[in-house]
This record gives C-alpha cells, sequence and structure tokens, in this order.
C-alpha cells in the first residue's frame, strides 16, 4: 500500500503544487503498488477542483466527492498522487496554462506537452507516476498523447462516467487515461472499462486519405511503414477519404455545437464571477456566445451527415487509421496568429471521432527529428475494448 | 520641497503599492507643498507603467522618460507621490479591477469608485493627495468624479500631451485631473492648460433634456435647482433635446469606432502575449476585433451627424448641461449582466463629449441618499479655460 503522505518531484511543473489531493490505493487490487495522477478538472473529496484557472478555485467549494473514475482506481489499488495542471476550464490544445505556467514535454524540450490533458501527460512521459487521467472534450487526451510520445484514449462518449468532473461541453466531454508502456495501458482500460480485454485484430481497417493529406510530409513518412503493417493485420484494408468536401471543413460544425455548449456551460459563472482568463480562452467564450440559432441549425445538419458517412464506413467493426496531430509538438510561446492554422489542422484530425462519439486509441510510434508522433485507432461507438485488445496486439510486434 | 520618500497610506487600495514612482515637486512653483498622484498609465522614468494589467506590467521596460504632464505638475512644485490602480489597459467605467481589485469609494462606502481613473478619484476623495492625474477616453474621469464627488474634466481632445501615456484608442484619449475643491482644480488647470483662467460666464447654457431623462429621477430632482442656477448665471438659457432618436442611440458610433481603435492599439500585444484579462475586457476585445469595415463606415457617418448637430448647440460659446452619471455609484461585484443597463446609459451621456471631442466638466454639486451625484457643462472645442472660468464661479457662489 502507497502512503498517502507520498511526495513527487515536479520538476516537469506537471502537478498542482497546491493541490493536497492524495489517495492511498486499496491493498490487493489489480492496480496496486501503482501510482497516478489526475487532472485537475477530477473531484477528490475535500479538495477544491481548479480547474486550471485560479478565479474557478476561488469561487468553488471543496468536492464533497471523488470522481467516479478516481475512485474507481484507487479501489482497485492504484496510489492517487497529486492532481495535474489542466489548460484553464479545458479549452486549449497546447498545453498552456496563462496562470499556472507550462509542463514541460519530456520527450521534446521546449516544445509544448499538448493540453488540455497538459500535466497528466508529462507527468506520465516525465516518469512521475505509472499513468494519469486526462479528459478529451475536442482532443485533450489524444494530442498530449502525441506530442509527448504516450499511449492514450478518448473512450466511447459516456462509456466512462463524468461524475464529479468540472464539465466543458457535455456532449463531448470524456475521461481517458495515458500510460507509457501498453501492459499499463492496457491494465487500467480494463480496470475503468471493467472488462476483461481479449486480443482483438478487426475485421477491416481504413486508411483515412484526407487525415494523411493534413499531416506534415514527415509524419506521413514516419507512420507509413507502421500504417502498412497494422493493415496488414487486419482482416482487409482499404484507402479511403472520409471527407467529401475537406476533414477541416467537416470540423466546423464541431467547433459551433461544442461551443455553444461550452458556452452555456459556462455562461452563468463568467456573468457572476468575471474571472481572469487568457484573452484567448475569453476571447473563445466571448465568439462562443455570438453563435446564432441559425448557425447551430446547420452545423447540426453538418454533423448528421458526418455520423451518416462515419457509421458507414466504421460498419461491421471497422477501425479507421489515421495520424492523432498532424505535426510533433510546436515550440513553446508561438504567437496565437502563428498557431492558429496548427489548431485548425488538429481540429481537423480530432473533431471524426468527437462528433460521432467513437472511441480513439493513440500509439506512439514515430518520431520526427526525435520529436513523439502518433498514429490512432478510431474504431465504432462502444469498441473501446476491441480498440485497446488491437493496440496490444500492434505494440506487442 | 516634498520628500520624494514620503509614505502614503493605502487604506483605499488606491495606490499601485509595488510602483515606486515618487517624484519631489521643485522649490517654487505654483503648486509647491501640494501632493498628487497619476494613474499607471502615465510614465514614470525608470519605472515599469503597469496599465492595471499584470501581464502587461511583465511584457514592458521601465519607461525612459516621464509623461508631459506628470512632469509639467512637478516642475510647477507639485510632488508625485505614487501611481493609482486603473481598470485593466483603461477598459471599464467602474473601476473594479480583477488582478488588484477595487479602490474604495470614500464618499459611498460598498460602491464603486467609477473608472477607469477608479484610483486617482478614490485617493483623491479620501484626502490622501491634493488632487491626481486621470484618462478620459470614454468617460473615465467624469463617471469616478461625479461616483466620488470630485471636480474633474475631460479636456477638449488634443489639449493635453499624450506623451508617455498607455494609449487606448487615441482619437478619444485625454488626460484629465480630479480635486476635491475648486481652488485646487482650478490652480492644477492653470498650470496644465498654461494660461491664466480669469472668470467666465458663458452666453447660453442649454439644459438637455434628453440626457436628464437618461438618468434616475432622484438625480434629476437633486441636480434640477443647480440646473435652474447655472441656467441664470448664463447670458440665456433654453431646454432643449440633443439628439432626434436618443442619446443610447447616438452613442452607439462611439462604441464602434472606439472599439476598433482600442482593437487596433492592443492586437499586436494580444496576438504575443496571450495576457490575462477579466473575462469583460477580453471579451470587449473580442467583439472590438469582429466589428466590420461596413459597420466603421455607419459609425463614421453617424458621427458626422453628430457633430454638425453639436457644432450647432455649442455655436458662439454656448454650454450644455447635463447629469454627468444617470445614477450614484453602483454597488461593487454586481454581476456583469446586472450592470448592463447602467452601462448603456453612461454611455449614452458621456459618448457626447467624447464623440465631438469637447471638454467636460464635472462639478460634485448633489447627493443621492448620502451619495455624490455631479452635474456636467460642456463646451465648445477649446473652451477649457472658458468651463473652468464657469466652473469657479459656480463653486463660489
Amino acid at each position: 500500500m502507497t502512503s498517502p503522505t507520498i511526495t513527487i518531484p515536479d520538476a516537469l511543473n506537471a502537478f498542482c503544487l497546491d493541490t493536497e489531493a492524495y489517495l492511498a490505493g486499496k491493498p490487493g487490487g489489480p492496480l496496486a503498488g501503482m501510482t497516478f495522477a489526475a487532472k485537475d478538472i477530477l473531484d477528490v473529496a475535500g479538495h477544491i477542483t481548479g480547474g486550471g484557472n485560479p478565479d474557478w478555485k476561488a469561487t468553488h467549494l471543496p468536492a464533497e466527492n471523488t470522481a467516479w473514475a478516481v475512485q474507481v482506481l484507487v479501489d482497485a489499488g492504484a496510489a492517487m498522487v497529486g492532481k495535474t495542471i489542466t489548460d484553464e476550464l479545458t479549452r486549449g490544445i497546447f498545453g498552456e496554462n496563462a496562470h499556472y505556467g507550462t509542463p514541460i514535454n519530456p520527450r521534446a524540450p521546449g516544445r509544448v506537452p499538448g493540453g488540455s490533458s497538459s500535466g497528466s501527460a508529462s507527468a506520465v512521459a516525465g516518469g512521475l507516476v505509472d499513468f494519469a487521467l486526462g479528459s478529451d472534450t475536442g482532443g485533450a487526451v489524444r494530442i498530449p498523447s502525441s506530442f509527448c510520445g504516450l499511449f492514450g484514449i478518448r473512450p466511447t462518449h459516456g462509456r466512462i462516467h463524468l461524475d464529479g468532473i468540472l464539465l466543458q461541453a457535455p456532449s463531448y466531454d470524456t475521461i481517458g487515461w495515458f500510460a507509457q508502456d501498453v501492459d499499463t495501458f492496457f491494465r487500467v482500460a480494463q480496470v475503468l472499462l471493467g472488462n476483461e480485454i481479449p486480443p482483438n485484430r478487426p475485421q477491416a481497417v481504413v486508411i483515412a486519405e484526407d487525415a494523411l493529406e493534413i499531416a506534415d510530409p514527415a509524419v506521413v513518412e514516419v507512420l507509413t511503414p507502421h500504417i502498412e503493417r497494422i493493415a496488414g493485420m487486419a482482416g482487409s484494408s482499404r484507402r479511403e477519404r472520409l471527407s467529401p468536401n475537406g476533414l477541416i471543413e467537416w470540423s466546423a460544425q464541431q467547433q459551433t455545437l461544442q461551443g455553444r455548449e461550452a458556452w452555456e456551460t459556462a455562461r452563468e459563472w463568467l456573468d457572476r464571477t468575471n474571472p481572469r482568463l487568457s484573452f484567448e480562452v475569453g476571447d473563445r467564450y466571448g465568439g462562443s456566445r455570438a453563435i446564432t440559432d441559425a448557425e447551430i441549425e446547420a452545423a447540426r445538419a453538418a454533423r448528421s451527415e458526418i455520423l451518416t458517412r462515419m457509421d458507414d464506413v466504421l460498419s461491421e467493426g471497422t477501425f479507421v487509421c489515421l495520424p492523432t496531430a498532424p505535426s510533433p509538438a510546436p515550440p513553446t510561446g508561438q504567437r496565437r496568429s502563428e498557431r492558429d492554422p496548427l489548431r485548425a489542422r488538429i481540429s481537423a484530425l480530432t473533431s471524426i471521432a468527437g462528433t460521432i462519439g467513437a472511441p480513439q486509441v493513440n500509439l506512439p510510434l514515430g518520431e520526427v527529428d526525435g520529436m513523439p508522433v502518433g498514429l490512432s485507432l478510431i474504431g465504432p461507438r462502444g469498441t473501446d475494448e476491441g480498440l485497446i485488445g488491437f493496440a496490444r496486439e500492434i505494440a506487442a510486434l
């Protein structure tokens, strides 16, 4: 049993140092002896969930209960050793927090860790914990997994209970996890999904050509041998474009729908508190408020078409293979305008699974200029175990 | 000669405590023995101008030169004893700063001091200094003057040099000053305007009926005897509506034109720094960015009509008399949405002089429920001396 007073070094700026949210793992469970961290949007009873924003923290009371996902892991024997830095209110994809700083990317010094589950990814990649919980609304587990070279999953929407988390946009919010090695990733999966996970190979793999076109040529080059190997492990494979009009255009509807939901979730607090936010995040909320009902209707129609198309692509247990991110992690401290084009390309890749509520696993298979780049598999909704079973097969080879 | 190491109590939260921007007054000048404070948008050589935002402060170097207005006052013998809190980047009318707190309104406890020259008004009203410099872009001297019961002026646009100040929207930015008594107000005016100011009574006073309609009935009731007295001091007086379609509609063009300018002034810094801003201020910048060129054209046309109309009203040395603010200071800590209607009414009153670049003086003549309410006089552009000469006549009676 791990002591609840365990101290963790924070050379990576991954942890919220003022959150003593330590929980000893219950003895004898399947995760006994392991340590984990949780993004500071997950409640721990008796502690204030900070959400990456000092004014959120100052205007909320300590949580009464511990988040479902944290409790299940503690009950399974893992020690929860701390809360990790998140982009404020989970609204960011690069992992820079204007209030608390940027967790270090241990695999790519001078580069962002990815966000918003930045501290969780940093802590795992730096070896401070065995695994970590994050959340993924628009890519916030998948992108840090890719940037930091980790196994990471955005589960099927609704698969992991959201009890006890700071919500951003409930139709998109999911709880996921990170690990450096596939065995840890797999053991945590069995606990959180509540199932034994058998080995798996899909009937078919679709290689998403339009997703490859969005990625840097160097990323495609590095991932191509892995894609071919994975395709060879499936019953069949084919190359296909997912979107008729391009993935960037496809992703626009999610910005609209998720933006509106995020505004509705936060508006009362924003009005009451007038909190300090980075300009980028405040601007995003302001822009979301301006979304019209007509834009929502158009976005719903676009989303509906994507659901129909992707149900067709993913039929009969097909998995889609694509780059997780279009590039390795960009440098820290860039101007916002300098980042905007990359942000749009990232959204184009992450929005596919987000829009349809499907699970997506990142496999840390490549490096470009010494920096990690990840390959993703998307499965039909509810095939989390199948994806993880396949991921384990792939990693074993 | 006042010592540069003078210490000022800050029970009012009026001063920036980390800015040791003290300048001894030169001996023998017309303001010898007086102390003053300056809003922390005015440069003092060797000190960083903070602008009410910690990230502005962190991303700027100490000023090389002292602002023109500060230097002139020091040269005239006044000791500059500190910099005062401002709404961040001067973007606020109520005087609440999300980073540094709200200066106390000594005349209306539990109420805001008004902004953005909040600390300057608070320091003068609390007797910490003899007078203070502020700036007025959209009402930021006039409103705190009214809320804190002070003499205050927005001079003719361009009359006081803007060298060495943090700009918000240069077509609207002005430097003004506050004092508790009319003699101090007058002595500072003679120094800053560089002229002897004779007594003055205007040929005509126009009582702005549509401005009175915007104010609370209690404010109108308290100000009415003063208005009648002032009208009686002029060569003639008449009651008139300034705007054909209402002052709130009139003021919309300033929100557009000032907003665009404020965005253009700040955009490079916002993009580079992604600073922490209160949601309200960040949202205002984001909204300003979204202003279209067509909206600018329409606003320019509307402004042009106002200029023509007001040139007519103010012809031949006529002064306009109106309430400075529609109400006494509102309580601190209100929701933003709760404040929005009052904000719109304030803008309707302050936008008249702002739009045409005319000078406006606040006279602290009334109280409602024990809280100050001010009466204003607007003169034609360039009649700053005439306005102040008349203000002194009024106050002397």
